[in-house]
Parts: structure tokens; C-alpha cells; sequence
């Protein structure tokens, strides 16, 4: 009985580097694969309004698609992952130490071969379809352009600087609201229903924050993709588009993403009362709060 | 032991001002947050909407921007403040014992800093795409006016007196749902469902009583992006605009919030039975309630 | 305490009789407000929809301003009354013996003056609207038809049996349902989610079986509001509209609850096994329950 | 006692097979009737808006309509038969274990007598309609075509090969994400949400894998309905259509549904540490799941 606690205690060098090799098979596989399903949701919903030309969906069915295929993402990366699915939250993650920088690239490649397997998926599926659409003629612009079924482009209207502020701020909302429902002092999603809301907070952004520049609020979403036409026959136009766009969903949301969630922290997580008394029991309902402020300032 | 005792019941004047002075900070700083997340959310879908003339979605889309982002809301404010966003509801809590009215003030100036913040941020984040909506001509009336999206203005059909009916009416069915939602001793929203149901409340009152006036329900909602379309380039004509209708959404609310709750407290509330046979236990399911309403009445 | 125990199972006729007065008045209460948010929710949708041409929804926000509608009645009205809104499910439940039939006059006449008033109230808050829509002239049919958005009329196509049995159906799917979602032994609608599966339904049959003719479904929400406009200025037309459609969405309903309630308990409810084992615990998961079917069907 | 429970581990042949059948009457009753439920609302709303002609909903109300179809038809069938609903999930039960291969006849002539009945009732319901709509000439294919009310049609562009990989990939997204939503060492369903879930993701693979072909992603929904059009009048076309279709939804989706449920067997379910550890207690939120993460890569 000794030798083997012993052993649980203090893995040799080969043990502990076994387990660290699974463990990163396990959450890399994990979180590839819910990458995987939210991109192919998303980028489905794109490819079917787009040569659907009206008949199968608006834009508001591409805001569901992405909101829907991320609450099914948390469920397939899940536990295992934690169902990241965005290089901006990983990183916003290693920030405020919630994530261990030296899974960071991990993180980054999953989400990143996620979206270039789910690109090449949505683009064999809709093959036949985008085709048909525009006569075979794979365009990043123009009437018929088919690339932004995959990643972002800029409206029209949209200098650099102004699409950089629209991907910072984007990217800093969706971090901001994470924290608030991940904060067990508050009022958090509770057991079961996080993933929907996620989703519904996804859907919202695209609904709210969508029309400037496509709401990639995700580096991994969009350059994983754009990779994927780069190759599959768009040629390198995607990355000349919208004057060279590209870098813009890749480097703005990093910085978004962690401003957005030092916002939630400075403004309402910092002032959490030390003492367990906000946090006990389960969640108070309207009524309850109210009196309880009440309560508190009366003192 | 005994003095720490007496210390944490006698807390001198100089600990009580500091606790309250903290919690001020505390309250104001998440209030204002939950407000602005609400606000961003929502005016972000008007703006898209009106920006994107049809291509980035529908009327539909506004009422989801806002009651998803009330849902959120909920969840930034939480616990901390109670996540009012509304000076109709901080104000009803107060005339039914539920929030301090010295809190008044504070919940008022959190919620308009909360709204103006957002409406400076949309107006930065949709900066280029309402110039090039409007050819920079930024008016309150018109074919191309884009005040409407931040503040709320009347059909042209509306009179002052009809659309100060609509804000009475529609604030009164916000609050006699809300009270409905958190009575405990009826079928309150269980844990975990209260930031979804007040969302889908107020999208259902988008859907329903949504026309007449682009139902503002909300005092601080309309009179905080209205001041900052006042400063930011639309001039005083955001106050003369419709008859002078700019007041109306800040006074009908406060009135009809009052009768609303006040109407589901008359009806329903007043007559629960004050032993404790009706709050005990779960909710009951449909054909439990069925039955004990059978079985009582039998007696 | 002998005597007191006594005196609280024998209560003297005068008591009982007292009790049972306020039971009624409680219950009247929550009955009537509960449908009248029901009602003024979804008849303030086709309001919007019908004087707004498209600018303020579409025929799908109907489906939602009734669905929500219900879902928060369901709150409203909750323990109280158990929120059935329809004498269609009241007439069901005493059927089938989960509402004693003396109750059963009380829910009607509470049903048909919360939908009368709720007519009224949507009347009011869109006085301006609708007036300016059809220019002053209440019709029942015709290009500006405005009692269409009071009570159901059926399509041009649709005959008086065509109309009884699309009625017929729209109910029993409506009972069917609700029986399943209110069957403790199988899968049940969880506490603090029958609200919202309820409206879902709702929704559901308003998209699915809606298009007929508006799928009433619903004695009193369809004979209240029909009352209303006949005195309010429509005239008797609304009775003789659609070949005097107004007696099959009141007597259809009927019929139509009542078989599928029955359905549901012949083809599911009637083969539950005696024993508890299939109703013991929280219900189990789509796993479990598949090897639970596998593993008993093995003995 | 001792016989008692003697009889009850070692029952008599006959009893055994009094119970098998009584078990399969059960199963058959439910699953039939929650196939059935499912698809009147499925095919309902496609009804409602072929005919409706763009009056009464749009593509997304088709979504909707099987979406919370199959939500409500999850209650209907519930525990007593696992609410399967389609041959393509059926049939992988059993590929993985969780069905006993001899059940898997009673649900595929459940799931077919179910869509079959619910065709023949839609049919019923919207005869008028259909009838106005095609003018009495029930067509599989042109301008007027009706049998797609029923059954599923490629698109035009659509070749054979491309249809197949369409129905393969939408029935494996289908089955991945089930796989997920119901294993318990990952993050599964919550008790009370798996239908609703089981809903989004039905709706979602409409919103993205739908304009192909339909989404049938289900060989009984599909063939149930089709056998129906052909004995009702629209005649053998319904086999002839889209260069012979019909047997693409029949077979590929039984591939599709193993090999999307082996690959998250394969990427996911296998590589759970065998320890309990990852599956104790409630679901843990986002913040804890990093953390955990985290610290396991840190041994």
C-alpha cells in the first residue's frame, strides 16, 4: 500500500511525461473536434444563405448557426478541453491564469486544424452547390465572390483602423460577458445551461456587432479557413482583399479579449466582499437581492 | 469573542460610512456595467439594422438585441445590484419596499452613465457605417435619419397622449411580469432561468407592443443615448422631435411600472394564503396543481 | 388542541362555504389576469404585424407573441389557477378528472373576460395605429381587414368542415402534448421549464397547423376578442364573416382536447408498468434509457 | 418468500414472453406515436409554407418546425421507448450497443407507421390548401410541386454522389453531437434540457446542412411520407424524381449516423481517464474546468 501511494505522489520522470503526452492527445483531439462542429455549423449556415440567394435562410440564420454550433461545441469539447474553440479566449484564459501558458500553442493549433478541417468539410458538402453558384469561378470579390463564406472580408465602408476598434471591441463584449457567467460570486449560468447561453451571447454579437466586418472575434475561426481557400483554389486574393484585412480578426480580438475580461474584473470582480456571504447558498432570486441590498445599506 | 460581537453589530460611524461608501462603489460600478452590456447590445442591433438596410437583418433582430442583452445584463449586474437597468424598475422596487429609496439616486445615475457610455461606444464602433448610411448628415427625421438609433421616437400617426398610454401600458406589463417571475409563493422563475425568462419578457414586448413608439419601457434607456446624440452631432432637434416627445418615455414608465406591479400584487399576490401550504416544496407540475386545486375546492 | 385538530377537519359549513368563496375569487383572479398577459401579448403581436406592413414583423413574431405570451401567463397564473387559458384545456382536465367540474364555469367566464379585456387594452394602445391603417373603417373582411387581429377568421379556400377539422387537430396536438409533458412516469417538462415547453408548443402549432385559419385552438381566446370588436365598432359582421366561422374554433377545440388527451393516455399513459421502477429518480439520460429498454427487453 | 424470488430472477417461458410482448406493444405504441408527433409538426410546417406562399413563415419556420418537433416528440416517447425517431439513430444504438439488435425492427416499423400516419394527417388537415395551392394536380416535380411537402428532393444542381456525401455528413453531425450530449464523462445534457438541446441541434443542422436536399438525415422520416405520396395521388414520380433520389436519405444516413457516433467514440469517449475523477459531482463551470486543466498539466 506504501510504495504505491507513493508512487501516485511522486510519478517517475517517464510516468509523468506518459500522462502530459495523453493529456495532450486527449485535450488537443477535444478541443479539434468541437472547433470542428461549431466551424462546420457556422460555415454551413454561410454557404446555405449564400447560394441559397434568399430561399434558405437570412442573415439571422448565420447568426444562429454560429450561436447554436458554439453551445453544441461546449458540449462536445466539454469537460475534457473546456470547449475554448477561439484562440482570443485561450489567450484571455492564460492572462488571467486560468490556463497554463504551455498549452497556449496547443490550443492554438486544435482550434487552428479544427477550422481548416471544417472549411474543407462545408466546401466538399456545398461543392456542388457553390459551383453552381458561381459558375465555377472562385472569387475573395465581385457579385458572386464565395470566400466569404469562409472567412471575414470588410464592408465596403470599413477603413483598417475602423475594423481593428470593431474586432477589439467585439472580442472584448464577448470575454466581458464569459467572465460574468463563469463568476461563482455572482451570478453565474448555472450547472447545464451554460453552453446555451454561450450560444445565445454568440448569437447576440452576431446580431448586434456583425454587420461592420462578419464578427470574427476569433483569430483561429478566420485564418484557419482563409488558409483552407488559399489553397483549395481562391488563391491568394483572400489575404489581399479589404487591403489586406486578414491580420485584422487575427491580432485585434487577442487584445479585445483581454480587455473585455480585465473590465469585468476591475469593475465587478475585484469588489466582491471577502467574506462567503454573497456567494452561499443558491442563487437569489430578484426579490432576494433587492432586499439583501437593501438590507446592506440600511446598516 | 464578545467584543468582536459587539464591534460587528456597533460597527462605529466611521466603519458604517466606509462600508457604505464601498458599497456605493460596489453597486454603482456593476450597475453601471449591466447597463451598458444591455445598452450595447441593443443599440448595436439597431444600428445594424438600420445601417445594413435589410442585409443585416430585421425588425426581429432589434428585439432579440435587446432581450438577449437583458439577459446578460442580468448576469453582469447579478447579485451585486440586482441588474435593474431600468429606472421604471428601480423606481417601482422602491414604492414596494424592495430597494432603499436613498439607493434611488445611485441606480438612476448608473443606469443613464451606463446608457450614455453605450451609446458613445456604438456610435464609435458604427462610426463609419452610419456616415456612410446618412453621407454624414446626422438628423433626427427624415428618410435617412439615424437618431433612432439610440433614442426612441413616435410613429407619425402617434399623439403625445396615445404614446403616453403606450409607455404606461407596456411598462406595466413589464413589471406585473417581473413581479410574477419573482413571487415566491407562486411560480417564480426557478434558479438559473430568471436572466432568460426577463429576456424573452422583454423581446415579447418588442414583438407585442413594440410599433407605436419603439417601446423605450426604460426612462434611462432613452434619456441617456438621447443626451449623447444631443452632444455628439445631432443638436437639440433629438428633443424637439416628434411634439417634444423625448419626455414622454422618461415620465410614462415610472407611472406604469407602479400600476403594472401594483396590479399583480392586487390581484394575485394579496390573496395567497398566509399559511405556508403553498410555498412548500417544488414547483408542482401541471396536473399536481391541477389536482390540489381540485382537492382544496372539494373540501 | 384536541378540539382544534377536530374543528380543522370538520370546518363548519359556514367555513367551508367561506373558504370556498375566497378559493373562488383567488383563483377567478389569477385565471383572468394570467390570460389576459396571454392575450394582450399575442393580440398586440398581430396588431404590430398587421398596422406595421411588414415594417414591425412578420407572421412568424405572431407565432412568438403567442408562445411567449403563454409561457408567461404560465407564470402569472402559476400555482393559483394552474394558467390553462383555454377552455379547451379546462373542459380536458375535468374529463379527465384532474379539475372538479363546478370549477369549470369559473375558468371559462375568467378565460373569456381576461381575453375580452385583453382585446380591449390592445385596442386602446393601438387605437392610433389601427385607425390610421384602414382609415377609420372597421371591417371584418376585405384589403384592410383590421377584426382579424381580434378573433381567427379562416382562409378563402377553407370550407366550415375543412376549418372544424384543421380546429379538431390543432387542439388534440396541443392536449396530446401537454398530457406528455404533465406524465410523471414518463418524461415530464422538469420543474421551472413547463413555462417555457408550454409556449414552445404553442409556437410550434402556430407554425406548423397556424396557417388554416389562425389557429385559435381556444374557445375563449377566440370568443372574447370576437365579442369585444362586435361592440366596439366592428358590428355583427364578425359573426357572419367566413360563413359564420365564429362557433368552430368555440365548439372544435372542444372535441379536438378531449381526443388528444385520450390518445396520448391509450397509446403511452395506460402501458406504464404498476411498479415505480420506471418513474424512480431524476430522469435519466438518452443512454441510460436506451440500455434500460435493451437490458429489460434481454430477461 | 423464497418462491417469490425464485420466480421473479427465473420466470417461466411463458411469463418471459408475455412480458417481451407486452414490452414490444409498449415501445411500438410509443415510439410510434412520438415519430408520429414529431413529423405532423415537421411536415405542418412545410405546408404552411409551400402554400402560404411566403405569407405564413420561411424557410427558418421549416427549421423551427422539426427542430421543436423533435423536442416535444423527445416528451411524447419519452422513457418508454428513448423517443429515437429515426432509423438512422435507432440503427447505431444498436451498432454501439445500446439498442438490442432484435428491438431494431419494431422501431423502424414504429418510426415508418409513425411519418407514414403523419403524412396522411397533414395531407387531411392542409387538403384545401394543397388543393388551391396546385390547383388539384399533385405534382413530385415544376413550378407547383406539392410532394415536397412530404418527402425530401435534391436541388437541381444536386448530383447523385454529392447527395449521398450531403446525407452521410449531415446524419454523422447529427449522431456526433447526440454521442456528446449524452455521455456522462464529458458534459452531458442536464436532466430536464436534453430535449430542448436535442431540438437546437436539430434546428441547426437545417440552418447549415439543409438547402442540398432537405436535410431528411433520417431514412423513416423520409420514406414513411413518400410511401404515403405515392399510394395518395402524386403517383410513383415521388420514386422517379431527382434521377430516382428516394434511396440516397434511406441508405446514406445509416452510414453517416455510425460513422459520426464512432468518431467521437474515437476522439473523445475512448481517451476518458478510467478513474472517476473526471465525472464526480455536478458539472463544473468554465472557470474550474480550466483550472482543472490546468493543474492536471502542471504535474
Amino acid at each position: 500500500h506504501h510504495e504505491m501511494r507513493l508512487q501516485s505522489f511522486q510519478p517517475s520522470l517517464v510516468t509523468r511525461s506518459f500522462r502530459l503526452r495523453n493529456e495532450i492527445v486527449r485535450v488537443g483531439l477535444a478541443e479539434t473536434l468541437c472547433t470542428y462542429v461549431m466551424m462546420v455549423f457556422g460555415l454551413g449556415s454561410v454557404a446555405q444563405v449564400v447560394t441559397g440567394q434568399g430561399a434558405f435562410g437570412h442573415y439571422i440564420s448565420i447568426n444562429l448557426g454560429f450561436g447554436l454550433g458554439v453551445a453544441l461545441g461546449c458540449h462536445v469539447g466539454g469537460k475534457v478541453s473546456g470547449a475554448h474553440m477561439n484562440a482570443a479566449v485561450s489567450f484571455a484564459m492564460c492572462v488571467y491564469g486560468r490556463l497554463a501558458w504551455k498549452m497556449l500553442p496547443l490550443y492554438f493549433l486544435s482550434q487552428l486544424l479544427g477550422s481548416f478541417l471544417a472549411a474543407g468539410s462545408v466546401y466538399a458538402v456545398y461543392y456542388e452547390a457553390i459551383h453552381d453558384y458561381c459558375g465555377g469561378n472562385l472569387t475573395a470579390t465581385g457579385a458572386k465572390a464565395t470566400a466569404a463564406i469562409f472567412a471575414t472580408y470588410p464592408a465596403p465602408y470599413l477603413s483598417l483602423f475602423g475594423g481593428f476598434i470593431d474586432q477589439v471591441f467585439g472580442t472584448a463584449m464577448l470575454l466581458l460577458c464569459l467572465m460574468a457567467l463563469s463568476d461563482q460570486k455572482n451570478k453565474p449560468a448555472e450547472a447545464g445551461s451554460e453552453s446555451t447561453l454561450v450560444g445565445l451571447l454568440v448569437l447576440l454579437i452576431g446580431i448586434s456587432l456583425g454587420s461592420n466586418s462578419g464578427y470574427a472575434i476569433n483569430p483561429t475561426r478566420d485564418l484557419g479557413p482563409r488558409l483552407f481557400t488559399a489553397v483549395a483554389g481562391w488563391g491568394l486574393d483572400v489575404f489581399r482583399a479589404g487591403n489586406g484585412w486578414w491580420w485584422v480578426p487575427v491580432i485585434a480580438p487577442m487584445i479585445g479579449g483581454v480587455l473585455g475580461a480585465g473590465l469585468y474584473k476591475l469593475l465587478v470582480e475585484l469588489h466582491h466582499p471577502p467574506r462567503s456571504e454573497n456567494c452561499a447558498g443558491p442563487i437569489k432570486t430578484l426579490e432576494e437581492t433587492a432586499q439583501n441590498t437593501d438590507t446592506e445599506l440600511r446598516v
